[in-house]
């Protein structure tokens, strides 16, 4: 399928880490449509000269004007106030699709307001670095990640521009993968979430845990920055996952401290064992997925 | 300092991942002496064959005997087995050293049996790999690598064998770290015990939650393979560890738990904040020490 048969003009709103990245990643498979960015003045700016987007726009209703394809690429917060404007000002033809970690607040709000034109499409590009901003995006960010979709209605999928859209995506190196915005949240809760907490979680407390001489930080080895190598990601960028998650991270938190407890009870015998073994089937399993 | 002065014959009992690797180690570094392995006949038989070792015995009294340095690299149980034997079957100007991962037992231990004839030295080197076993030796895996020594009195280290085992090491290129041996068990507790608890009981925990359809693993990410990394590595070899550090060990579970408490609690406000700020201070304290 010839993508720019449907999509002539996108616009990505938000150019950080993600919005830069899709822009960059559209120039570099050789998109010949227009690429319209929008964001603060001195971001669009840096995006132009980077040549992440061809124009720029401050304003989100202006920016959706007239395209086709148009990507929300803020952090959740923002996405769920633009949704009204983005629905009003957007073409009935075009597609609106998100790049939000969290889908099932947006999902529920585009429900709301989307009927079929424009169609909404819920997404989240399993991809990201520590570091966000324009200065860290990349052609390449999305190149063999997975890319969540998490269709309004499983109809959806038989749409002319949602094939457009998994046909774009696929030319960009991504993988497509459909599921449910709520089995999506509790997923990512469980296995992105979590383990960004447990991470912090365990840098800030031994930051705790007295000085130098109590516990002298020489003796880190690759393990432990391994498992602390996430708690480089700014708050800013979980705040409204947070927010927006709260159950299911609460479950995964709450699963994980009686996992913990129950390991503590049981270090010196067999059970031990087991947890280990089963933890390293996860693994293997993990390993299979690719 | 030539090391070759004190240790014409080093004997090394054990020959896995790290006793193989000190082998090859010396081996690569040019070591004049002779190197004498200590393990079960096949695994001798592989050790010659690769050249971790120049001759083999498979009775550690045997090998011990006529050795200047001796170096224990078994599990921690089993290092607590040897110590009577290596004691009276070592020569008394030998120096006697091991890679246990846990310390306190092991110098308690050795303080109860040996005097400065010969003379014991606890050692950990801060490497590893999650696969164990000679097939995974590797004679650049100490390189870099802190070496941490326990000496049983401060007045060791300004023993001749003590300074000539530095020497040794910082030929090698790992980088000696002298504490006492209730300040290792401690810090590894926090910085290595319970990172390796916390990853196996993260996958434990997921491998728990039902199936495909409930919790996807196609939305794992690079973030959770990373915090998981450490599952792969197997029981066998923290058996010991937890049963020879397992009050330590409870202490870092109990202050990760009271952690993820609070932060379970602080999901949606400003507390958040501080616990991914303080958590990203620890990672750039961790990065200045390198």
């Amino acid at each position: 399928m010839n993508t720019s048969d449907y999509f002539h003009r996108v616009a990505i709103i938000g150019l950080g880490l993600m919005g830069g990245s899709w822009g960059l990643a559209l120039k570099r498979c050789g998109f010949p449509g227009r690429r319209v960015g929008c964001d603060r003045p001195e971001v669009l700016h840096r995006a132009l000269a980077s040549g992440a987007v061809d124009e720029g726009s401050p304003a989100p209703a202006e920016a959706v004007r007239d395209a086709e394809l148009i990507i929300l690429a803020t952090p959740v917060g923002v996405i769920l106030d633009l949704l009204p404007q983005v629905k009003a000002a957007a073409p009935p033809g075009a597609l609106v699709t998100d790049v939000g970690s969290t889908k099932r607040l947006i999902c529920q709000r585009a429900r709301e307001l989307f009927g079929e034109e424009p169609l909404f499409l819920g997404g989240h590009p399993l991809a990201g670095k520590e570091r966000s901003g324009l200065e860290n995006a990349d052609a390449a960010l999305l190149e063999n990640a997975r890319y969540v979709l998490t269709p309004l209605s499983p109809d959806h999928l038989i749409d002319e521009r949602v094939k457009a859209f998994c046909s774009l995506l696929t030319t960009l190196g991504a993988r497509p993968f459909v599921t449910e915005a709520s089995t999506h949240d509790r997923a990512v809760a469980f296995l992105s979430h979590l383990p960004q907490l447990v991470s912090s979680g365990v840098a800030s407390m031994i930051a705790e845990q007295g000085g130098e001489e109590f516990l002298p930080l020489e003796l880190a080895a690759a393990g432990f920055r391994d498992v602390t190598r996430l708690a480089e990601s700014p708050y800013s960028l979980w705040r409204d996952i947070c927010l927006t998650n709260i159950e299911n991270i609460q479950a995964a938190l709450e699963a994980l401290i009686e996992k913990l407890e129950a390991m503590k009870l049981h270090l010196s015998d067999r059970e031990l064992e087991r947890e280990f073994q089963q933890a390293l089937r996860l693994r293997e399993r993990l390993r299979k997925i690719g």
